[in-house]
């Protein structure tokens, strides 16, 4: 009998970089794109709004542009834009570039990674949301049999390259989607809070946001290097609040901000219920929710039937698990029947 | 402006074994694959053949049974496997298991690396190629918009069992089909070349072949080694005589194995065109391939449109790119327009 082992070692470097405007970087790196093959997939929203740019940057490029939204997270959406890189020719030394949101970045990500087992690929995130936490971390994903994120791998880009020209043409829903995944980043880390919770009033203020964007993903950055791969629990934490968020997204229609914001509010309340917790903080968490979430409402989630199914792919043994907070830059982990978290969350919506 | 580096390193092991029986070394990891979750991707026939001893084996867990052959290496094939790990319930601590040639190794694999961004795998190779080839280094694909392998990942399995007792089921023609890449590695590594020549009255003997298949498939190890990633060019010479096997495999329809030695045959006598080269080891070659392909023909080539198309995802350019033999552990690249390279193949058969 014989044996031996091979050991196999990557290493990727994932470059961030921010700009007050992106489309002249591109424009310097078009001739090298043209010459090793390239493409570019553009969110159909952008691609309306900064057309003629687009089209001047990217000359001589292949441009797939896709339906903005949750629903183009999908094998068939995935399948396209491999298909139209394999229709251009692109070979293994080419280039993809990824201009959008969460959804483009996601997208881009598992095609170039699929495709003839991986090829380089470039982000632009335009929106908050994506600036400051999808297009930092290397996990790419879309959807499937119902569950979110099933399909996916992690294969960093070479860059992402962040604009703050993109933010002034956020619609504040856009604006909001950022706040939930931002503010759950001043639970984690002190600092960010106090700035959050002071400048509670300019939250939805560009100038404000756009100081804060290189802040946050850098942040993010921070734990990702600590765990790359998700695998150590060090990336953990980041589902603060998600279990419920992701209830609220798919059972209420909410975008994945507000769902996040409500289930920060929602798991605040939960985390008073089981732990002794810093009371003071905690309130300051609900408003600094309530202020980014303007007055929306998730009271229709009272008596529904949101929390009967709560489904997360990190749960095992049909438990519910949740990262709570507790107190400024520390959480707790907490483990609920589904009877006892859904009693959890009626009492805290009733409170 | 700001900016900063994320860097990315992650690490795999593979264990490669070999046993007389593998079945049970699955029997005792079967407690460990139900509390885990697990699923077992088996090729029909193996599933036909050894249907008592596989359902005895993994009792408790889901069998998904997939087509031999390569038509099986499809998209629709990998979601299927990927539904039915879904439906099973499958978590990201579970396992999968691969037990079949080279088509279900690579649909495993890349079953595996996409669910959940990436679940553990373990391969049981049971063909000749599978378990001195296909099987060894981490690659996983499928063919899409016609193209082989166009679409797949670089994730390794956690451990290869490599059972003896499958090769005593083989048809001559799955034995054909392994020693086209065992001949192929006998190029590179001039000790096998001696062994295989000096016995190659004995080449369909499986006596002879369960002894081989350690050696080669460590051999294809050493070479992943080096090159895990298929970057540095390192594993580039793995593809010796594959350009013009790849062609007659698409336009022919021979088995892959059958393929590669008749490219080896053909891209010897280009060599010969081309480079100085040892004339009697390529005699040598070019009758060991005669030898293992008992006659088979390929003379359909001749006056055939079979390369006035040679898509090959290595090639850029337009140009056809081959790794030719021209001596005992030598090879070279070779690249020419496809006019020069279709005369080359005419004069190659007409010699």
């Amino acid at each position: 009998m014989n044996e031996f082992t091979i050991p196999y070692v990557r290493t990727q470097e994932c470059e961030v970089s921010f700009f007050e405007e992106i489309f002249p970087m591109f424009e310097a790196m078009r001739e090298e794109f043209v010459r090793r093959g390239g493409m570019v997939v553009v969110d159909e929203h952008v691609h309306e709004l900064y057309r003629e740019k687009i089209e001047r940057t990217f000359a001589g490029l292949p441009i797939c542009a896709v339906q903005a939204g949750e629903k183009s997270k999908s094998k068939e959406t995935l399948f396209e834009i491999v298909e139209k890189m394999a229709a251009a020719g692109l070979e293994r030394r080419s280039v993809l570039v990824g201009l959008g949101g969460g959804v483009v970045c996601d997208l881009a990500g598992l095609a170039a990674s699929l495709y003839m087992r991986g090829v380089e690929y470039i982000l632009a995130p335009t929106t908050l949301l994506a600036q400051a936490d999808a297009g930092i971390g290397g996990k790419t994903a879309v959807n499937f049999y119902g569950t979110k994120n099933l399909i996916g791998s992690f294969y960093a880009p070479s860059k992402v390259i962040v604009g703050e020209e993109f933010l002034s043409t956020l619609k504040k829903r856009e604006l909001r989607c950022g706040l939930g995944e931002i503010i759950k980043c001043g639970v984690l880390y002190p600092p960010f809070f106090e700035t959050l919770y002071e400048s509670r009033a300019k939250l939805f203020d560009i100038e404000f946001l756009k100081g804060l964007v290189p802040h946050v993903a850098e942040f993010k950055a921070e734990i990702v290097k600590n765990d790359p791969f998700d695998r150590r629990g060090a990336r953990e934490k980041l589902n603060l609040g998600h279990t419920t968020a992701h209830a609220i997204e798919e059972e209420l229609g909410l975008s994945h901000g507000e769902s996040v914001l409500c289930g920060l509010w929602i798991e605040s309340r939960i985390a008073r219920q089981n732990f002794r917790c810093d009371e003071l903080f905690l309130d300051r968490l609900e408003t600094l929710c309530e202020a980014a979430l303007e007055g929306k409402k998730w009271e229709e989630a009272k008596g529904s039937s949101l929390f009967s199914v709560v489904r997360d792919k990190k749960n095992s043994d049909g438990k519910v698990c949740m990262i709570v907070p507790v107190a400024a830059g520390k959480t707790e982990r907490l483990t609920l029947s589904l009877a006892r978290y859904q009693e959890a969350v009626l009492k805290a919506l009733e409170e």
